[in-house]
């Protein structure tokens, strides 16, 4: 597909880029972003790169009412011969498109997108950081902006795609956190949106995070809406255990976002030869692994961490230590494959990552 | 309490009042806003009355990712006397509070923030409807307003009152509706976020309510998320059913919003000595007592439409009329009275009505 070279407006005044070493996440944004529009009668238009700056909408705005909206995450990585990679962003176009259709949100041309986002970060090549797990974080999100407080899918929406560079999750290496088991919040239910990114998703789960900090966990392992017994997911990331030489994820059921980082683990370790299984699986089930002593492993996935070790759960009062809270061998090997394909170090026999 | 009159910064240009008959809901909006704004050093500070005009903020405002807002909604109502008359004002602000927990978004006081919604519709008064069924409508809304892509409570939130006139929700008299029973989505969950005012509740209702309204049904009947057969509500109101001469409506199981327009609907019918019935109340419950010819009246509660007289249920393909399709003798009581001391003309003897 061929689209033709994105108009800019480039902005009057360049910021300084930040100190790599001092990268906080998502709190420092480059010098442009890209925007478009959609309405009823043109469809998705204007695209367009222009400065970042702020956005103006009235407060009527179905944004600020409703919740329509929807967002993706993904990284540009700086490989060691100077390349810019993505890695398997097609994967979220294609999720952010699911989403829509959830969220009642007009879809948009996926491959459109992509070349879109990619003439972005061309411009703001040089926000990309090399330094050892850095990266330049994609934001994509979509807000229905009608101002109108019917109750109501807006027919009015801008799509936003703003870039952020960010520093290493393990500035100490990678590190297995304590995580707590969450028996009365509840982060998406079956015919819910848990499968889709959308705002409300994230919010609904402050609550439960803010517990869990405070009684010392890192995260909370998400339980089923409906009977509060078969394991969904960790914080922001799809979970992964490995029993007895086999590594069980999750179905997707419905209630789970269908992680890019956790299809590509499905995929490495078939490749691998490594037994792995979609299926439902309970806590209890975990836990009765543990107490036989075939728990070898327990891992969160997602595109912050890539791969985030468990070390612990607890479950109301009770602890479970996992590898004697250290990180597992598979987990490791993961961990260093897809950082290593997604920065150009590992060759990628998969066809994942695409050149900026 | 005594609250210190608003500093306000008037409108340099009024609007042209709209034509009463004309009035489309949410769509058109007063001259003022009320604004408010939250920091961690601060606290909730800087309340003010200002021009209605669009609100700049940063595109990493966290409210345009994770969804992190509460809304309330209730009306003020002109009198034959020429009063403006509140409902029960302070049990949207005390919901507004509670909606805020459940979102980790900082409470405020409610007297105070009763008190600048008062002046600030004092200031509008111009814009409050007179004609038979009209009002203005009053939002207030909170989003959090940090630039942060981190997913965790904002530091930083904006409150906005802003004033919508609204007309009549029966121009052609009380209708009854046909509405549908949802069987795949669900709206809320428990340890989800039904009980509270949140944007993403009612986006994620979107592909339910479409499918309903192309099957030709007014709104969406929601069942509970776990077994799919106990009643929550209907569309965005609360349900009521009179069965055998006992009005029955689910107990607030904490995935249902608890309406004002509930509390009073069963206050009132105690003071006319009704039997009602908070309880969990099942479909099959509903259906049964129709073919008994039990089922006697069902009605949507809330403010929008004060009382929805509900005409037939749709389920799977079987439908089922209530009352010949016709408004019930004990739903058109309560649609008069509550509307009747909305507006001053019934005589207010449980003090719900507050004269701005
Ligand atoms: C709820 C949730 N689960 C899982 C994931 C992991 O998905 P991915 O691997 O595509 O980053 C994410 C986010 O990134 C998420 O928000
Ligand atoms: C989900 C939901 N249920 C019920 C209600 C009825 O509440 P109230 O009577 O306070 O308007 C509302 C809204 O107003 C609502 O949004």
């Amino acid at each position: 597909m061929t689209v033709k070279k994105l108009e800019w407006i480039e902005a009057p005044t360049k910021k300084e880029k930040p100190d790599p070493n001092e990268l906080i996440f998502g709190r420092m944004f480059t010098d442009h972003m890209f925007t478009m529009h959609y309405t009823e009668e043109n469809g998705w238009h204007q695209p367009q790169v222009r400065p970042y700056e702020k956005i103006s909408l009235d407060p009527a705005s179905m944004i600020f009412h409703y919740g329509q909206s929807v967002f993706e995450g993904l990284k540009a990585y700086r490989s060691a011969d100077n390349e810019i990679l993505l890695f398997r962003p097609e994967e979220n176009m294609k999720r952010m498109n699911r989403s829509n259709e959830r969220m009642s949100i007009p879809s948009f041309n996926e491959e459109e997108m992509l070349e879109y986002i990619k003439q972005l970060i061309e411009i703001e090549k040089d926000w990309v950081p090399g330094e050892p797990g850095t990266s330049l974080y994609i934001r994509p999100f979509i807000i229905g902006t009608e101002p109108n407080l019917g109750v109501h899918p807006s027919h009015s929406y801008q799509l936003f795609v703003i870039l952020s560079p960010v520093g290493s999750y393990y500035p100490e290496g990678i590190n297995p956190v304590k995580i707590k088991v969450e028996k009365e919040y509840t982060r998406a239910a079956q015919g819910g949106t848990g499968m889709a990114k959308t705002g409300g998703n994230y919010s609904a789960g402050y609550n439960a995070q803010e517990k869990a900090s405070n009684s010392g966990h890192a995260q909370v392992l998400w339980l089923d809406a409906v009977e509060k017994k078969y394991v969904e997911e960790v914080g922001s990331m799809n979970i992964f255990f490995k029993i007895n030489g086999e590594v069980i994820t999750p179905s997707l059921s419905g209630s789970i976002l269908e992680g890019v980082t956790r299809k590509s683990i499905i995929e490495l370790l078939q490749s691998w030869g490594v037994p792995v299984t979609e299926r439902k699986i309970t806590i209890d089930e975990v836990i009765e692994s543990h107490r036989e002593g075939k728990l070898e492993e327990a891992f969160g996935a997602g595109t912050a961490a890539v791969v985030s070790p468990i070390g612990a759960f607890t479950i109301d009062e009770a602890q479970y230590q996992v590898q004697d809270g250290e990180t597992g061998e598979l987990t490791k090997a993961l961990y260093d494959t897809l950082t290593g394909i997604q920065t150009g170090t590992v060759k990628d026999h998969f066809n994942w990552v695409t050149e900026v």
